[in-house]
């Protein structure tokens, strides 16, 4: 696997387009740490994102997840392409129980078109570190579209 | 399959619980439809549930089949039975570009402790149909924890 | 979606192919229906393929799943292409027993580079048709890869 | 996480319940290693295990690496209960090149019912390990059901 990032203003890049996923903003989720291959995301509890339950829904941990994933793929990415996500698959391990959570996406695998990752959302609970979501996700370069850039 | 629901109040049931997730209420989703086994629940494109491209982030639409396959299970199970989102795979078709989609989750296999369902994810397109994601998911019904009653 | 085959000569490719695929011979499984974008192949319960309480191995139904799911995909690729999986989700929807089982292969969307498939494996019991697996599949186009040519 | 063995007598229970997996010998899949919540089995290149290319299918790959999370589950189970797969979800990484190749299934929660597992194969190439396979699998203990005991 190469971790070597093919653009260097790849911090920039990530951080400008995390800024431009309005849907991001509407969970309050803000960019932890953007290193090469691995992005970490922040987000906290509040009542407009939970199930009935009372615990956040399983799609606001997803999709902070999957941007973490998606990015973490961009990351690697030579300037000029941009991300989509093909696919994902999580397993939810714990109650979304917590106040504060920290979604991790890495790329394990960094192919021409297709990047695979895993993502995981993680919260302190007791003063450890739990895991309450684990993801496996492809993500997919787009070159060639404008409207696609990233 | 069997596709009697347990619980012959299944459907206020179901409404009830889905007015409780207030996450559907930030994404702006409505039920559309409750049947034993399969439920569809409608939403549409707003700006401030889109990634960085302009369309719908694939959570948004992740989490609103996940809802659709949860209630599909949870219209099944007995009264007093709680529903958990246990795992779930996605696949985007098509990119998000609609006014207003469709999120339809049914069950394929209701077992006593877990339910498999197939969730999709449509919008109208030029006079068609278009389908923009595909999940197969795994619900999980839960007992006799008052905390995570439906 | 577009199920027209690109190849004219799709269904002699198909064939070609999966007599290649010594995994399919090692497990008794054969071809039994080749149209555009669904193939159906058979295989029978045997000894040597079971997992340890004597049903058939999660991996058996999953091998010949994933065979169906690649020529359903390869069925409409232009000739000079090879099909490759990308990555594929299982549920194990009831217990594999039985004499026969039949799995089967679609294509829900055909791409140029990915092509998405759902796949099932069914067998008969007392007169019905049980489904025992669900399969959702993305494929890969490998083109200008003699060695992996179909 | 409990990674501590319910049963004592762990190792040859999954050593026993191996040996009576007909399809691991068919594929000539030995036990590497058992350790409470870890499991490696190794395999290697056979030319009746080979997809259309000459590699090596990726339903082989995929049938040990789950027998390998599904005996992680199970080293962690107390005597007495069986395991079964409910679902997983696999992306292939690399081709399947190679003489030898390890599988690895490893425990990341284990539930009363259900155990979520991580599982990848690897196999050396030009003296490094490389990853072929990823998985996240879902696996289910079963009781009070003598055929399905383990």
């Amino acid at each position: 696997m190469n971790l070597q990032p093919r653009d260097p203003r790849f911090e920039s890049r990530v951080r400008d387009s995390f800024a431009r996923q309005r849907f991001m903003t509407t969970l309050g989720a803000t960019l932890e740490r953007v290193t090469p291959g691995e992005i970490a995301i922040a987000f906290t509890h509040r009542e407009e994102l939970t199930q009935q339950h009372g615990f956040l829904h399983a799609g606001v941990m997803t999709s902070v997840a999957d941007s973490a994933c998606g990015y973490a793929a961009l990351s690697l990415m030579e300037a000029g392409a941009g991300v989509l996500s093909v696919e994902f698959k999580v397993n939810m391990l714990a109650p979304a129980v917590g106040d504060r959570f920290i979604a991790t996406g890495r790329v394990v695998r960094s192919g021409r078109t297709l990047t695979v990752c895993t993502g995981e959302v993680t919260t302190g609970r007791d003063g450890e570190t739990v895991t309450v979501l684990l993801m496996q996700a492809t993500m997919m370069a787009v070159r060639g579209r404008p409207e696609v850039a990233d």
